[in-house]
């Protein structure tokens, strides 16, 4: 995206103090997805360097992933697949464990979702530590398909997702 | 949608039988939204008749709804508004209590997200009980918006969720 596009887009994050507890600040982007013009180029700058990669399949943690994985979906005709928290999706799941701050968590994804001729990009809001990305392909690499690429809107570099993601191609738009 | 293509889309809805409890069918739309051409020809007939209704935002409940309305706001170049379960969205926000089978539940939005020049439609996967539905459209109107529409992907009629929603212009594509 050009400078002055990304510096339009930064200045419809908002910054929401100790949210979701004290000391952290959070990256607000629903003033993003209110404005129809940024929406659409977010998600066209997102799909649009994996356009000619084949890929076959989007796949996305809940629940803000989804508000973006969807429309890259229906973007580069793929297929959408939801990757969700344990017990949530109702047939048979492959499941990864994964640490927290404090403890672990499990992410699900339908055993079916995928297969060994699936080339999938791996869609999310923010990067931040790079957990639950990195549990969504080793799901995605559980079920024998391809994780060609992953795109974000915000990359949080302070928190060095990106060492945790090592060997994948990751595109954010955003950096802080 | 023509009666094949409704048929076809049915086709790629899984029965679950006892999820999220024991007696429960649950309607499945995973397979249809791992199948590239049938998401987008579901997006599609979603947002087809709100095309010239002047659609400003689309608004979702978490999570399944976030999956169709996002595309469906990206298709009408609209923002996306998403409606969330009680503490999850970070800034000021504009809350609903609504009935379930036992007890109740909060929905909230932003408060900051629509106003009186709004004019917005609600997307969910399913029209059950309605509850969730009408809840959406109460915070919509809270904010002063006005609700165009409601599109659904499903309807299950034995539920009896378009009485809830009576006033309201209810499209949906699927009927159980």
């Amino acid at each position: 995206m050009a400078t002055m596009a990304i510096e339009k887009v930064k200045s419809f994050i908002r910054d929401v103090p100790d949210f979701p507890k004290p000391g952290v600040v959070f990256k607000d982007i629903t003033p993003l997805l209110q404005n129809p013009t940024l929406f659409k180029s977010t998600v066209e700058k997102m799909a649009g360097p994996f356009r000619r990669k084949g890929i076959t399949h989007v796949a996305s943690v809940e629940s803000r992933g989804f508000i973006f994985g969807a429309p890259v979906a229906y973007q580069l005709d793929a297929g959408f697949i939801p990757v969700r928290k344990k017990g949530k999706l109702p047939y048979k799941t492959a499941a990864f464990d994964y640490e927290l701050e404090y403890g672990t968590d499990t992410l699900e994804i339908h055993a079916d979702a995928l297969d060994a001729s699936s080339r999938v990009l791996v869609i999310d809001d923010v990067l931040a530590t790079g957990g639950t990305a990195h549990a969504t392909c080793k799901l995605v690499e559980k079920l024998k398909a391809k994780v060609v690429g992953m795109s974000f809107v915000i990359e949080l570099e302070f928190l060095h997702g990106r060492e945790k993601l090592r060997g994948y191609d990751v595109l954010t738009l955003i950096r802080y």
